[in-house]
């Protein structure tokens, strides 16, 4: 099967209008966390780093920075994909992993804003290049993953190609050669979480997505089965696939509708876990130093993925089951300050972290967990968590999407102007030119 | 064993002085032989498309591309490694058929100049960035290729940052991190072959390399095993490897020893062929209309990676054996205009490829060949190629490389101009600001 020509004719062709309203607010929320969580990281060390990289250029000032502050257009997709993965706070499609709103996103708003789009154009993009990244992930999950790819790098480049490609107004054929350019730029290795390394990823994806499509755009030629051929993405980067998946039902299903916005900032599969004891905490009223034992019974990817013992930066603590559960416990939240240098750091988290057990158990959903307080005078209390908050199963409100964002930004951000951008993002499709959003990127440059 | 931490001491703190004089002289053939391919490509679509989309950033005028002009540092790396790697005329790593020069080089090239670096600093770089792109194919070799990894786009990427990150005077520890995020960025699919994005699997490795050593200049964290992590390379972009091969005897074997200068402008595996039909052509004196049969017995990889039939595009024919065999036989060379649009139509061409018939035996080296021609009065001639010219068994002489260079640039550089750039290269050693060669590039472009 044409699985490169399918994609590309839905990635090209769908009218905005086609897209179901239910699709379409999903994107808006996608927006607006987003714009937190990139506004949030402006001054992580990593997103530092690649815009004095990015800057090395002298490009023009074409795209805007999240964090305040414009430059070339490729290079801004590849620091917003940095600035909106470096967190892990993003979103994630739950059958693959796949934070896949960063990379598309970051493409779809450099160029969006570079050729003056319209909101509908904008979120059409998304809508659009998160569909073909998660169907791109789909069809190799999961052995893709397994194998040690990070698929939101290596999936996330073609949808970004999607996104972008579409708002360049590349035609089916343009954007055949944009998503093979795209594959073959495919990369990411999980031997890099809990490293900068991880969120270039992201940003990379994002760069190369946009790099493709504006090469598509001026006639570039690449392999016309990239997806499907016999040395292309489905055979090479995975072990077994299924290619059927990436194309049924396509414009009628919607990938964004298995996504979830993240409630915690570290690795979805604690998620359940820090549900768990937070609410054990609550009910038990039980202080950090009388634990004596808590035990939890989750998905064996826990261990896999997030497996540090003794974390010693922030970044290391988003990649401990140990950490996200003593912190879960001892702060009821695990946000963005829960995994600063000094939170892993806290003796009283230091402690509690060492009295976590992790059983792991296969017939466990990553979106559930079983998690046992066990206190030092023996008392005993069960918290069953079947779908996280945020998972599709369980998602955020309106209301917690705003707040999490609003808590993201609160010190970046003056009240009115962060409002203000919420208003924007959520009620999207009434903007007519992205830019009315990303000058407002500026606006916290000079705060 | 660390062998990201073992390449990277090496890539970092190796004198150029213990370089032996037998590789110095090998990389400045290099050199030449790089310079000649990427001037001669400089009005290739894929070069002219790739320079459009890396001047809409609108950088700053920091390095010089192949055909002359200057633009940002990144950019020009991208440019200037799919200038020297589209025409597939560039050299040839026997054992694992990476193209090493091109994506090392263009990062080197590019961060020399941006630094003023020495021709001495310019030629350890590419010395050592060689040898660890090379040795990193060799740690996954065979199985990386034949999954389909494009070697060139992979191990090439962290080659180039090795070089990159030696001109930016990296120490071991940041340049552990270059080849760390280097290796998060490896990419490239055999299906792009015969398309315009094979060429750009090349550029994209120098660019990565270069900026993953940018990166780390500026203090960018990585994870410690990108290479021999049980999520790195080695694990996850090969089925099978032997990690030992990548460190062993460092800085005292050097793999630029068994690298080959390509005397055709094609596919390496199709040399030993056309080295015999060649001769087969002057031994008969046999026209070509009076041809009834070329039967080639070949490695099997021949075919796999030269298996095009009915090529339709010049690009095409640099991977169908059948048309390299038939217009070796007919012009008796096979360099860039043998690779023509037109050349693949000319309808005696086309005739005598479909008269050649290939055989493959695993038994063949891919530096070997044996050709039968047939006459159609029943006569028959023989030849056995052991070792392809090009290919460290029967390299080229100092002199075939200088007229490889010379016939690839006449048509573009004054004679004169031609020669010094010739000389410079050569007397690399001697140059004391590497600007003295990449300046002579914008002589080029007034032409």
């Amino acid at each position: 099967m044409d699985e490169t020509a399918a994609l590309a004719r839905f990635a090209a062709e769908l009218p905005a209008s086609s897209i179901p309203k239910d699709v379409r607010h999903a994107s808006s929320r996608c927006l607006l966390d987003y714009l937190g969580i990139g506004i949030a990281a402006h001054s992580e060390p990593a997103v530092r780093i690649a815009t004095e990289v990015a800057r090395i250029g002298g490009g023009k000032p074409q795209a805007s920075l999240l964090g305040g502050g414009r430059i070339s257009l490729v290079e801004a997709a590849t620091v917003n994909g940095v600035a909106a993965h470096v967190l892990d706070f993003d979103d994630t499609h739950e059958p693959t992993i796949l934070h896949g709103t960063t990379p598309v996103m970051s493409a779809a708003l450099a160029a969006a804003e570079w050729v003056g789009a319209s909101g509908v154009d904008l979120l059409a993009a998304h809508a659009v290049g998160f569909d073909v990244a998660a169907r791109v992930a789909l069809a190799v999950n999961p052995e893709h993953y397994d194998q040690g790819f990070h698929v939101t790098g290596t999936a996330g480049a073609i949808g970004a190609a999607a996104a972008a490609g579409r708002l360049l107004r590349l035609d089916a054929e343009q954007m055949a050669h944009a998503l093979s350019t795209a594959a073959a730029q495919a990369a990411g290795l999980r031997e890099m979480f809990g490293s900068m390394t991880k969120s270039l990823h992201a940003g990379k994806a994002a760069a190369n997505g946009l790099y493709s499509a504006l090469l598509a755009q001026r006639g570039w030629i690449s392999a016309p089965a990239g997806l499907e051929g016999r040395r292309g993405y489905w055979a090479v980067l995975s072990s077994r696939s299924d290619p059927t998946i990436a194309t049924v039902a396509l414009g009628e299903d919607w990938e964004l509708r298995r996504n979830g916005l993240k409630p915690y900032a570290c690795g979805v599969v604690s998620h359940p876990t820090i549900d768990a004891v937070i609410g054990l905490a609550r009910v038990s009223g039980l202080p950090s130093n009388q634990v004596a034992e808590i035990r939890a019974r989750v998905n064996p990817y826990v261990l896999e993925l997030m497996g540090k013992r003794e974390p010693c930066s922030g970044l290391e603590g988003k990649f401990s089951i140990f950490h996200c559960a003593a912190i879960g416990y001892v702060d009821g939240s695990a946000r963005v300050r829960q995994f600063s240098a000094a939170a892993v750091l806290r003796p009283e988290v230091v402690a509690l972290r060492r009295l976590v057990r992790i059983e792991t158990d296969a017939g466990l959903p990553t979106s559930s967990a079983a998690v046992e307080l066990v206190a030092a005078d023996g008392r005993c209390w069960h918290e069953y968590v079947a779908a996280a908050s945020g998972t599709p199963g369980n998602p955020l409100t309106d209301e917690q999407v705003l707040a999490k964002y609003i808590d993201l930004v609160e010190d970046v951000l003056p009240r009115a102007s962060a409002r203000r951008l919420a208003e924007l993002a959520l009620g999207i499709e009434e903007v007519s030119d992205v830019r009315e959003i990303t000058e407002r990127f500026q606006v916290t440059a000079s705060l």
